[in-house]
Protein backbone atom coordinates (compact mmCIF):
# COMPACT_ATOMS: atom_id res chain seq x y z
CA UNK A 1 0.00 0.00 0.00
CA UNK A 2 1.13 3.30 -0.80
CA UNK A 3 -0.02 6.56 0.22
CA UNK A 4 0.86 10.24 -0.99
CA UNK A 5 0.04 13.73 -1.32
CA UNK A 6 -0.89 14.60 -4.93
CA UNK A 7 -2.64 17.56 -6.71
CA UNK A 8 -5.45 17.02 -9.31
CA UNK A 9 -7.58 19.89 -11.56
CA UNK A 10 -5.51 22.37 -8.99
CA UNK A 11 -6.90 20.71 -5.59
CA UNK A 12 -4.47 19.06 -3.24
CA UNK A 13 -5.43 15.25 -1.86
CA UNK A 14 -3.97 12.32 0.25
CA UNK A 15 -4.90 9.10 -1.47
CA UNK A 16 -3.75 5.83 -2.14
CA UNK A 17 -1.74 5.43 -5.06
CA UNK A 18 -2.37 2.17 -7.10
CA UNK A 19 -1.35 0.88 -10.44
CA UNK A 20 -4.57 2.18 -12.07
CA UNK A 21 -4.35 5.75 -10.16
CA UNK A 22 -5.13 7.25 -6.77
CA UNK A 23 -7.72 6.44 -4.51
CA UNK A 24 -8.79 9.91 -2.65
CA UNK A 25 -8.93 9.65 1.09
CA UNK A 26 -9.29 13.67 1.66
CA UNK A 27 -11.24 15.46 2.24
CA UNK A 28 -13.36 12.98 3.45
CA UNK A 29 -11.54 12.58 6.76
CA UNK A 30 -12.13 16.27 7.59
CA UNK A 31 -10.42 15.62 10.91
CA UNK A 32 -7.69 15.10 9.16
CA UNK A 33 -6.85 18.21 6.64
CA UNK A 34 -3.11 16.69 5.82
CA UNK A 35 -1.34 13.80 5.61
CA UNK A 36 0.37 14.94 7.78
CA UNK A 37 -2.41 15.27 10.25
CA UNK A 38 -3.27 11.48 10.08
CA UNK A 39 0.30 10.38 10.85
CA UNK A 40 0.20 13.05 14.10
CA UNK A 41 -2.89 11.49 14.97
CA UNK A 42 -2.04 7.69 14.91
CA UNK A 43 -4.33 7.19 12.04
CA UNK A 44 -2.63 6.02 8.88
CA UNK A 45 -3.31 2.08 9.46
CA UNK A 46 -6.65 3.54 9.81
CA UNK A 47 -6.32 5.16 6.64
CA UNK A 48 -4.83 2.63 4.85
CA UNK A 49 -7.94 0.45 5.88
CA UNK A 50 -10.21 2.67 4.46
CA UNK A 51 -8.40 2.76 1.00
CA UNK A 52 -9.46 -0.97 0.47
CA UNK A 53 -12.68 -0.21 -0.41
CA UNK A 54 -12.21 2.04 -2.61
CA UNK A 55 -12.22 3.37 -6.18
CA UNK A 56 -10.00 5.17 -8.50
CA UNK A 57 -11.03 9.07 -8.05
CA UNK A 58 -7.90 10.31 -10.10
CA UNK A 59 -5.97 9.02 -13.08
CA UNK A 60 -4.07 11.74 -13.71
CA UNK A 61 -2.63 13.70 -10.70
CA UNK A 62 1.03 14.95 -9.70
CA UNK A 63 2.87 14.34 -6.66
CA UNK A 64 3.66 16.59 -4.28
CA UNK A 65 6.20 16.30 -1.36
CA UNK A 66 4.92 13.42 0.52
CA UNK A 67 3.89 15.49 3.79
CA UNK A 68 4.45 19.02 2.79
CA UNK A 69 3.27 20.68 6.45
CA UNK A 70 5.68 18.19 8.52
CA UNK A 71 6.85 20.64 10.82
CA UNK A 72 10.14 18.71 12.10
CA UNK A 73 12.36 16.95 8.84
CA UNK A 74 15.93 15.59 11.29
CA UNK A 75 18.52 14.43 8.67
CA UNK A 76 21.49 11.91 9.86
CA UNK A 77 25.02 13.22 7.81
CA UNK A 78 27.70 11.15 7.47
CA UNK A 79 26.40 7.92 8.20
CA UNK A 80 28.31 5.35 5.71
CA UNK A 81 31.60 4.51 6.51
CA UNK A 82 33.11 5.82 2.80
CA UNK A 83 31.53 9.13 3.54
CA UNK A 84 33.79 9.75 6.88
CA UNK A 85 36.77 8.86 4.95
CA UNK A 86 36.17 11.11 1.98
CA UNK A 87 36.10 14.26 4.75
CA UNK A 88 40.15 13.37 4.68
CA UNK A 89 40.78 15.11 8.08
CA UNK A 90 41.89 12.07 9.29
CA UNK A 91 38.92 11.29 11.80
CA UNK A 92 38.03 7.58 12.23
CA UNK A 93 34.41 6.97 13.13
CA UNK A 94 32.89 9.56 15.41
CA UNK A 95 31.46 8.73 18.71
CA UNK A 96 28.13 10.07 17.77
CA UNK A 97 25.88 11.18 14.72
CA UNK A 98 25.79 14.51 12.83
CA UNK A 99 22.19 15.78 13.26
CA UNK A 100 20.76 18.56 11.06
CA UNK A 101 17.01 20.13 10.49
CA UNK A 102 15.77 20.90 7.43
CA UNK A 103 12.16 22.56 6.75
CA UNK A 104 9.60 21.10 4.26
CA UNK A 105 10.34 24.15 1.93
CA UNK A 106 13.54 22.72 0.82
CA UNK A 107 11.91 19.24 -0.62
CA UNK A 108 9.39 19.35 -3.63
CA UNK A 109 7.89 15.86 -4.59
CA UNK A 110 8.62 12.86 -6.88
CA UNK A 111 8.48 14.02 -10.50
CA UNK A 112 8.97 17.58 -10.06
CA UNK A 113 12.26 19.23 -10.91
CA UNK A 114 14.79 19.85 -8.59
CA UNK A 115 15.27 24.15 -8.39
CA UNK A 116 19.09 25.28 -9.29
CA UNK A 117 19.45 28.85 -7.84
CA UNK A 118 21.06 31.54 -9.90
CA UNK A 119 23.24 32.12 -6.58
CA UNK A 120 25.23 29.01 -7.19
CA UNK A 121 25.32 26.02 -9.09
CA UNK A 122 26.40 23.31 -6.83
CA UNK A 123 23.80 21.29 -6.99
CA UNK A 124 24.12 17.75 -5.29
CA UNK A 125 22.27 14.96 -4.88
CA UNK A 126 22.27 12.42 -1.63
CA UNK A 127 20.05 9.57 -1.75
CA UNK A 128 18.80 8.35 1.69
CA UNK A 129 15.45 6.17 3.53
CA UNK A 130 13.56 8.37 5.62
CA UNK A 131 11.58 7.11 8.40
CA UNK A 132 8.20 8.74 9.70
CA UNK A 133 7.66 8.12 13.21
CA UNK A 134 4.13 6.79 14.18
CA UNK A 135 4.41 6.47 17.93
CA UNK A 136 6.38 9.13 20.22
CA UNK A 137 8.75 8.59 22.84
CA UNK A 138 10.79 10.08 25.00
CA UNK A 139 14.66 8.12 25.54
CA UNK A 140 13.42 4.86 23.31
CA UNK A 141 15.81 1.85 23.31
CA UNK A 142 17.19 0.42 20.48
CA UNK A 143 14.93 -3.08 21.07
CA UNK A 144 11.72 -1.05 20.92
CA UNK A 145 12.79 1.41 18.13
CA UNK A 146 11.33 -0.28 15.20
CA UNK A 147 8.08 0.32 17.11
CA UNK A 148 8.15 4.01 16.51
CA UNK A 149 8.54 3.85 13.05
CA UNK A 150 4.87 3.79 11.13
CA UNK A 151 5.89 4.64 7.42
CA UNK A 152 9.13 4.86 5.07
CA UNK A 153 9.52 6.56 2.41
CA UNK A 154 12.57 8.23 0.18
CA UNK A 155 14.36 11.35 0.00
CA UNK A 156 16.94 13.49 -2.46
CA UNK A 157 18.79 15.26 0.35
CA UNK A 158 19.59 17.68 -2.35
CA UNK A 159 22.35 20.56 -1.27
CA UNK A 160 23.78 23.51 -2.97
CA UNK A 161 27.59 22.20 -1.75
CA UNK A 162 29.02 25.84 -1.34
CA UNK A 163 26.90 26.92 0.79
CA UNK A 164 27.33 23.88 3.50
CA UNK A 165 30.55 25.62 4.40
CA UNK A 166 29.08 29.51 4.69
CA UNK A 167 29.43 28.92 8.47
CA UNK A 168 31.54 27.88 10.83
CA UNK A 169 29.58 25.30 12.77
CA UNK A 170 26.16 24.44 10.78
CA UNK A 171 25.31 23.11 7.19
CA UNK A 172 21.87 25.22 7.50
CA UNK A 173 22.07 27.32 4.58
CA UNK A 174 23.22 24.80 2.56
CA UNK A 175 20.60 22.31 3.17
CA UNK A 176 17.32 24.33 2.98
CA UNK A 177 17.20 25.91 -0.44
CA UNK A 178 13.69 26.19 -1.58
CA UNK A 179 13.30 22.86 -3.13
CA UNK A 180 16.59 21.57 -3.60
CA UNK A 181 15.70 18.14 -2.27
CA UNK A 182 12.57 15.79 -2.85
CA UNK A 183 10.59 13.71 -0.31
CA UNK A 184 8.22 10.95 -1.82
CA UNK A 185 6.92 9.47 -3.78
CA UNK A 186 4.71 8.29 -1.73
CA UNK A 187 4.64 6.39 1.97
CA UNK A 188 4.67 2.68 2.53
CA UNK A 189 3.51 1.54 6.36
CA UNK A 190 6.40 -0.17 8.21
CA UNK A 191 5.44 -3.83 8.64
CA UNK A 192 8.57 -5.86 9.13
CA UNK A 193 11.80 -4.91 10.60
CA UNK A 194 13.38 -6.71 6.72
CA UNK A 195 12.10 -3.34 4.91
CA UNK A 196 14.94 -1.54 6.89
CA UNK A 197 17.64 -4.42 7.95
CA UNK A 198 17.55 -5.25 4.23
CA UNK A 199 17.46 -2.39 2.33
CA UNK A 200 19.31 -1.67 -0.49
CA UNK A 201 19.96 1.77 -1.99
CA UNK A 202 21.02 2.91 -5.82
CA UNK A 203 21.07 6.19 -7.04
CA UNK A 204 21.23 6.88 -10.21
CA UNK A 205 21.57 10.47 -12.37
CA UNK A 206 20.66 9.92 -16.80
CA UNK A 207 20.65 6.05 -16.13
CA UNK A 208 24.32 6.20 -14.23
CA UNK A 209 24.81 4.41 -10.78
CA UNK A 210 26.47 6.84 -8.31
CA UNK A 211 25.58 5.50 -5.07
CA UNK A 212 24.83 1.77 -4.26
CA UNK A 213 25.03 0.67 -0.71
CA UNK A 214 23.07 -1.27 2.13
CA UNK A 215 21.58 0.18 5.19
CA UNK A 216 23.07 -2.36 7.29
CA UNK A 217 26.15 -0.58 6.92
CA UNK A 218 25.79 2.62 8.46
CA UNK A 219 28.17 3.79 11.06
CA UNK A 220 24.65 4.67 13.17
CA UNK A 221 22.28 2.36 12.47
CA UNK A 222 18.23 3.35 12.23
CA UNK A 223 17.71 1.91 15.58
CA UNK A 224 20.71 4.18 17.20
CA UNK A 225 19.43 7.31 14.86
CA UNK A 226 15.64 6.58 17.31
CA UNK A 227 17.52 6.01 20.76
CA UNK A 228 19.68 9.01 20.76
CA UNK A 229 17.60 11.51 19.07
CA UNK A 230 15.04 10.60 21.60
CA UNK A 231 17.59 11.30 24.25
CA UNK A 232 17.71 14.90 23.88
CA UNK A 233 14.08 15.54 22.43
CA UNK A 234 10.85 13.60 22.04
CA UNK A 235 10.07 12.05 19.36
CA UNK A 236 6.16 12.79 18.13
CA UNK A 237 3.80 11.13 15.32
CA UNK A 238 4.83 12.64 12.40
CA UNK A 239 8.51 13.46 12.99
CA UNK A 240 10.69 12.48 9.60
CA UNK A 241 14.28 11.05 10.00
CA UNK A 242 16.68 11.15 6.98
CA UNK A 243 19.05 8.51 7.99
CA UNK A 244 21.61 9.18 5.64
CA UNK A 245 23.75 8.67 2.09
CA UNK A 246 26.11 6.17 1.11
CA UNK A 247 29.30 7.24 -0.74
CA UNK A 248 29.06 8.52 -3.92
CA UNK A 249 27.62 12.30 -4.31
CA UNK A 250 28.65 14.39 -7.22
CA UNK A 251 30.59 16.87 -4.94
CA UNK A 252 33.38 13.39 -4.34
CA UNK A 253 34.26 13.03 -7.84
CA UNK A 254 36.91 14.49 -9.13
CA UNK A 255 36.02 17.16 -10.84
CA UNK A 256 32.69 17.07 -9.05
CA UNK A 257 29.45 16.19 -10.83
CA UNK A 258 27.01 18.91 -10.21
CA UNK A 259 23.61 18.64 -11.00
CA UNK A 260 22.56 20.33 -14.40
CA UNK A 261 19.22 21.61 -15.81
CA UNK A 262 17.93 18.42 -17.52
CA UNK A 263 19.84 15.71 -15.33
CA UNK A 264 17.52 13.04 -13.80
CA UNK A 265 18.17 11.94 -10.66
CA UNK A 266 16.54 8.66 -9.89
CA UNK A 267 16.71 6.73 -5.66
CA UNK A 268 15.58 3.46 -5.74
CA UNK A 269 15.05 1.09 -2.54
CA UNK A 270 13.29 -2.47 -3.69
CA UNK A 271 10.30 -2.27 -1.84
CA UNK A 272 9.51 1.30 -1.47
CA UNK A 273 9.79 2.40 -4.72
CA UNK A 274 11.55 4.86 -6.46
CA UNK A 275 11.83 8.85 -6.79
CA UNK A 276 12.44 10.23 -9.57
CA UNK A 277 13.72 14.32 -10.18
CA UNK A 278 14.80 16.33 -12.74
CA UNK A 279 16.91 19.61 -12.88
CA UNK A 280 15.70 23.09 -13.44
CA UNK A 281 17.04 26.87 -13.29
CA UNK A 282 14.87 28.85 -11.18
CA UNK A 283 12.47 30.86 -13.02
CA UNK B 1 0.06 46.01 23.55
CA UNK B 2 1.06 42.59 24.72
CA UNK B 3 0.16 39.43 22.98
CA UNK B 4 0.64 35.98 24.54
CA UNK B 5 -0.38 32.11 24.65
CA UNK B 6 -1.19 31.43 27.79
CA UNK B 7 -2.83 28.40 30.04
CA UNK B 8 -6.32 29.22 32.20
CA UNK B 9 -7.96 26.96 34.01
CA UNK B 10 -6.29 24.05 32.02
CA UNK B 11 -7.10 25.34 28.85
CA UNK B 12 -5.23 27.50 26.32
CA UNK B 13 -6.06 30.93 24.73
CA UNK B 14 -4.14 33.64 23.16
CA UNK B 15 -5.08 37.52 24.30
CA UNK B 16 -4.07 40.31 24.92
CA UNK B 17 -1.82 40.85 28.43
CA UNK B 18 -2.70 43.84 30.55
CA UNK B 19 -1.43 44.99 34.31
CA UNK B 20 -4.81 43.88 35.27
CA UNK B 21 -5.08 40.38 33.41
CA UNK B 22 -5.35 38.84 30.48
CA UNK B 23 -7.96 39.45 27.17
CA UNK B 24 -8.88 36.20 26.21
CA UNK B 25 -8.87 36.85 22.30
CA UNK B 26 -9.38 33.17 21.43
CA UNK B 27 -11.63 30.68 20.69
CA UNK B 28 -13.74 34.00 19.12
CA UNK B 29 -11.44 33.95 15.94
CA UNK B 30 -11.94 30.42 14.92
CA UNK B 31 -10.42 30.74 11.88
CA UNK B 32 -6.89 31.12 13.60
CA UNK B 33 -6.80 28.34 16.40
CA UNK B 34 -3.09 29.28 17.54
CA UNK B 35 -1.53 32.36 17.74
CA UNK B 36 0.91 30.78 15.12
CA UNK B 37 -1.86 30.85 12.49
CA UNK B 38 -2.92 34.33 13.44
CA UNK B 39 0.27 35.38 12.15
CA UNK B 40 0.82 32.92 9.88
CA UNK B 41 -2.85 34.99 8.23
CA UNK B 42 -0.84 38.58 8.44
CA UNK B 43 -3.84 39.06 10.88
CA UNK B 44 -1.82 40.06 13.99
CA UNK B 45 -2.84 43.75 13.85
CA UNK B 46 -6.53 42.37 13.42
CA UNK B 47 -6.20 40.72 17.21
CA UNK B 48 -4.61 43.98 18.46
CA UNK B 49 -7.31 45.97 17.26
CA UNK B 50 -9.71 43.79 18.48
CA UNK B 51 -7.88 43.64 22.38
CA UNK B 52 -8.89 47.10 22.48
CA UNK B 53 -12.12 46.84 23.12
CA UNK B 54 -12.32 44.20 25.67
CA UNK B 55 -12.22 43.43 29.33
CA UNK B 56 -9.77 41.14 31.33
CA UNK B 57 -11.05 37.90 30.70
CA UNK B 58 -8.09 35.80 33.44
CA UNK B 59 -6.99 37.44 36.08
CA UNK B 60 -4.56 33.92 36.82
CA UNK B 61 -3.19 32.26 34.42
CA UNK B 62 0.49 30.65 33.23
CA UNK B 63 2.55 31.79 30.10
CA UNK B 64 2.95 29.33 27.16
CA UNK B 65 5.98 29.70 24.83
CA UNK B 66 4.62 32.70 23.05
CA UNK B 67 3.74 30.56 19.16
CA UNK B 68 3.90 26.98 20.62
CA UNK B 69 2.65 25.23 17.08
CA UNK B 70 5.73 27.79 15.17
CA UNK B 71 7.07 25.22 12.73
CA UNK B 72 9.91 27.07 11.86
CA UNK B 73 12.51 29.13 14.66
CA UNK B 74 16.16 29.39 12.78
CA UNK B 75 18.75 30.81 15.42
CA UNK B 76 22.12 32.96 14.60
CA UNK B 77 25.22 31.72 16.16
CA UNK B 78 28.35 33.89 17.11
CA UNK B 79 26.97 37.29 16.55
CA UNK B 80 28.90 39.70 18.96
CA UNK B 81 32.23 40.65 17.89
CA UNK B 82 33.59 39.56 21.31
CA UNK B 83 31.38 36.12 21.04
CA UNK B 84 33.50 35.22 17.72
CA UNK B 85 37.00 36.15 19.88
CA UNK B 86 35.48 33.80 22.90
CA UNK B 87 36.37 31.14 20.07
CA UNK B 88 39.95 31.68 20.69
CA UNK B 89 40.52 29.85 16.99
CA UNK B 90 42.14 32.86 15.76
CA UNK B 91 39.73 33.69 12.83
CA UNK B 92 38.36 37.30 11.84
CA UNK B 93 34.90 38.25 11.59
CA UNK B 94 33.26 35.44 9.16
CA UNK B 95 31.96 36.28 6.03
CA UNK B 96 28.81 34.79 6.77
CA UNK B 97 26.78 34.10 9.74
CA UNK B 98 26.29 30.72 11.16
CA UNK B 99 22.62 29.06 11.39
CA UNK B 100 20.77 26.52 13.10
CA UNK B 101 17.24 25.60 13.51
CA UNK B 102 15.58 24.90 17.00
CA UNK B 103 11.98 22.96 17.36
CA UNK B 104 9.61 24.46 19.21
CA UNK B 105 9.58 21.49 21.90
CA UNK B 106 12.91 23.04 22.72
CA UNK B 107 11.21 26.21 24.54
CA UNK B 108 8.88 26.67 27.64
CA UNK B 109 7.51 30.18 28.59
CA UNK B 110 7.85 32.93 30.68
CA UNK B 111 7.69 32.04 34.43
CA UNK B 112 8.45 28.15 33.63
CA UNK B 113 11.75 26.35 34.52
CA UNK B 114 14.45 25.73 31.90
CA UNK B 115 14.34 21.70 32.32
CA UNK B 116 18.13 20.36 33.56
CA UNK B 117 18.41 16.64 32.19
CA UNK B 118 19.34 13.90 34.19
CA UNK B 119 22.48 13.06 30.90
CA UNK B 120 24.47 16.34 31.15
CA UNK B 121 25.08 19.22 33.46
CA UNK B 122 26.07 21.75 31.11
CA UNK B 123 22.85 23.77 31.12
CA UNK B 124 23.63 27.08 30.04
CA UNK B 125 21.34 30.54 29.20
CA UNK B 126 21.91 32.60 26.21
CA UNK B 127 19.77 36.35 26.19
CA UNK B 128 18.53 37.24 22.48
CA UNK B 129 16.11 39.45 20.36
CA UNK B 130 13.79 37.25 18.50
CA UNK B 131 11.96 38.55 15.49
CA UNK B 132 8.43 37.53 14.12
CA UNK B 133 8.11 37.54 10.37
CA UNK B 134 4.78 39.30 9.45
CA UNK B 135 5.21 39.44 5.48
CA UNK B 136 7.11 36.70 3.67
CA UNK B 137 9.41 37.02 0.64
CA UNK B 138 12.78 36.02 -0.75
CA UNK B 139 15.43 37.76 -1.60
CA UNK B 140 14.46 40.56 0.72
CA UNK B 141 16.90 44.10 0.60
CA UNK B 142 18.12 44.98 3.49
CA UNK B 143 16.34 48.21 3.02
CA UNK B 144 12.91 46.52 2.84
CA UNK B 145 14.23 43.95 5.88
CA UNK B 146 11.85 46.09 8.46
CA UNK B 147 8.70 46.07 6.29
CA UNK B 148 8.86 42.27 6.64
CA UNK B 149 8.82 42.23 10.94
CA UNK B 150 5.40 41.91 12.81
CA UNK B 151 6.40 41.41 16.00
CA UNK B 152 9.33 41.06 18.55
CA UNK B 153 9.78 38.95 21.77
CA UNK B 154 12.48 37.56 24.01
CA UNK B 155 14.75 34.52 23.66
CA UNK B 156 16.53 32.39 26.29
CA UNK B 157 18.36 30.16 24.05
CA UNK B 158 19.33 27.58 26.68
CA UNK B 159 22.08 25.15 25.60
CA UNK B 160 23.56 21.88 26.99
CA UNK B 161 26.93 22.89 25.98
CA UNK B 162 28.33 19.44 26.05
CA UNK B 163 26.06 18.23 23.11
CA UNK B 164 27.39 21.07 20.84
CA UNK B 165 29.97 19.29 19.93
CA UNK B 166 29.07 15.88 20.12
CA UNK B 167 28.98 16.23 15.78
CA UNK B 168 31.31 17.38 13.19
CA UNK B 169 29.25 20.21 11.58
CA UNK B 170 26.32 20.72 13.80
CA UNK B 171 24.90 21.91 16.99
CA UNK B 172 21.56 19.95 16.69
CA UNK B 173 21.69 17.87 19.69
CA UNK B 174 22.85 20.49 22.11
CA UNK B 175 20.39 23.21 21.10
CA UNK B 176 16.86 21.13 20.92
CA UNK B 177 16.82 19.22 24.54
CA UNK B 178 13.37 19.35 25.54
CA UNK B 179 12.34 22.64 27.43
CA UNK B 180 15.46 23.59 27.92
CA UNK B 181 14.93 27.31 26.16
CA UNK B 182 12.34 29.75 26.60
CA UNK B 183 10.42 32.49 24.28
CA UNK B 184 8.14 35.00 25.64
CA UNK B 185 6.84 36.24 27.80
CA UNK B 186 4.74 37.62 24.87
CA UNK B 187 4.54 39.27 20.97
CA UNK B 188 5.17 43.21 21.34
CA UNK B 189 4.34 44.44 17.57
CA UNK B 190 7.05 46.21 15.79
CA UNK B 191 5.98 49.54 14.43
CA UNK B 192 9.11 51.19 14.58
CA UNK B 193 12.53 51.06 13.74
CA UNK B 194 14.31 52.26 16.91
CA UNK B 195 12.62 49.29 18.98
CA UNK B 196 15.30 47.08 17.70
CA UNK B 197 17.84 49.45 16.52
CA UNK B 198 18.10 51.43 20.14
CA UNK B 199 17.88 48.33 22.00
CA UNK B 200 20.35 46.75 25.22
CA UNK B 201 20.07 43.27 25.89
CA UNK B 202 20.94 42.13 29.99
CA UNK B 203 20.76 38.40 31.14
CA UNK B 204 20.81 38.48 34.78
CA UNK B 205 21.61 35.14 36.40
CA UNK B 206 20.48 35.55 40.28
CA UNK B 207 20.40 39.38 40.04
CA UNK B 208 24.05 39.13 38.36
CA UNK B 209 24.08 40.92 35.54
CA UNK B 210 25.45 38.45 33.03
CA UNK B 211 25.38 39.36 29.71
CA UNK B 212 24.84 43.41 28.45
CA UNK B 213 24.83 44.49 25.44
CA UNK B 214 23.10 46.75 22.51
CA UNK B 215 21.59 45.17 18.90
CA UNK B 216 23.59 48.00 17.30
CA UNK B 217 26.58 46.12 17.91
CA UNK B 218 25.65 42.68 16.24
CA UNK B 219 28.47 41.91 13.83
CA UNK B 220 25.32 40.50 11.15
CA UNK B 221 22.39 43.28 11.93
CA UNK B 222 18.70 41.83 11.81
CA UNK B 223 18.08 43.61 8.39
CA UNK B 224 21.46 41.61 7.28
CA UNK B 225 20.07 38.29 8.36
CA UNK B 226 16.72 38.69 6.76
CA UNK B 227 18.52 39.38 3.73
CA UNK B 228 20.79 36.26 3.46
CA UNK B 229 18.34 33.82 5.42
CA UNK B 230 15.76 34.91 2.38
CA UNK B 231 17.91 34.35 -0.78
CA UNK B 232 18.13 30.22 0.47
CA UNK B 233 14.76 29.97 1.61
CA UNK B 234 11.39 32.25 1.12
CA UNK B 235 10.23 33.61 4.36
CA UNK B 236 6.82 32.97 5.77
CA UNK B 237 4.54 35.00 7.79
CA UNK B 238 5.19 33.32 11.60
CA UNK B 239 8.79 32.58 10.81
CA UNK B 240 10.68 32.62 13.85
CA UNK B 241 14.56 34.47 13.83
CA UNK B 242 16.48 34.43 17.28
CA UNK B 243 18.86 36.94 16.24
CA UNK B 244 22.02 36.42 18.22
CA UNK B 245 23.42 36.60 21.99
CA UNK B 246 26.33 38.93 23.10
CA UNK B 247 29.03 37.81 25.03
CA UNK B 248 29.16 36.55 28.47
CA UNK B 249 27.18 33.12 28.38
CA UNK B 250 27.92 30.89 31.39
CA UNK B 251 30.20 28.30 29.17
CA UNK B 252 32.75 31.62 29.16
CA UNK B 253 33.43 32.37 32.49
CA UNK B 254 36.95 29.58 34.03
CA UNK B 255 35.60 27.62 35.37
CA UNK B 256 32.31 27.81 33.73
CA UNK B 257 29.17 29.13 35.70
CA UNK B 258 26.56 26.95 34.39
CA UNK B 259 22.72 26.79 35.55
CA UNK B 260 21.74 24.50 38.61
CA UNK B 261 18.43 23.94 40.22
CA UNK B 262 17.15 26.99 42.03
CA UNK B 263 18.66 29.26 40.09
CA UNK B 264 16.71 32.38 37.97
CA UNK B 265 17.77 33.90 34.79
CA UNK B 266 16.00 37.29 33.46
CA UNK B 267 16.39 38.43 30.21
CA UNK B 268 15.43 42.27 29.49
CA UNK B 269 14.77 44.63 26.65
CA UNK B 270 13.26 47.80 27.49
CA UNK B 271 10.17 47.96 25.31
CA UNK B 272 9.95 44.50 24.73
CA UNK B 273 9.66 42.94 28.50
CA UNK B 274 11.92 40.48 31.21
CA UNK B 275 11.94 36.99 30.21
CA UNK B 276 12.06 35.11 33.53
CA UNK B 277 12.82 30.97 33.97
CA UNK B 278 13.56 29.25 36.82
CA UNK B 279 15.87 25.67 36.74
CA UNK B 280 14.47 22.83 37.56
CA UNK B 281 16.02 19.14 36.93
CA UNK B 282 13.61 16.63 34.74
CA UNK B 283 11.35 14.82 36.66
Amino acid sequence: MRIATYTAKGETFYGAITDDGAIALSPDFAQWPTLYDVVAAGALEQLVEAAKDRAVTHTEFDYEMVMPSAPRILCVGVNFPDRNAEYKDGSTQPKYMSLFPRFASGFTGHNRPLIRPPENHTLDYEGEVAIVIGKGGRRISQIDAYDHIAALTLCNEGTIRDWVRHAKFNVTQGKNWDKSGSIGPWLVPFTDASQLDDARIITRVNGEVRQDDVLSRMMFPIRREIEYISTFMTLQPGDIIITGTPTGAGARFDPPKYLKPGDVVEIEVEGIGTLINGVEDEQ
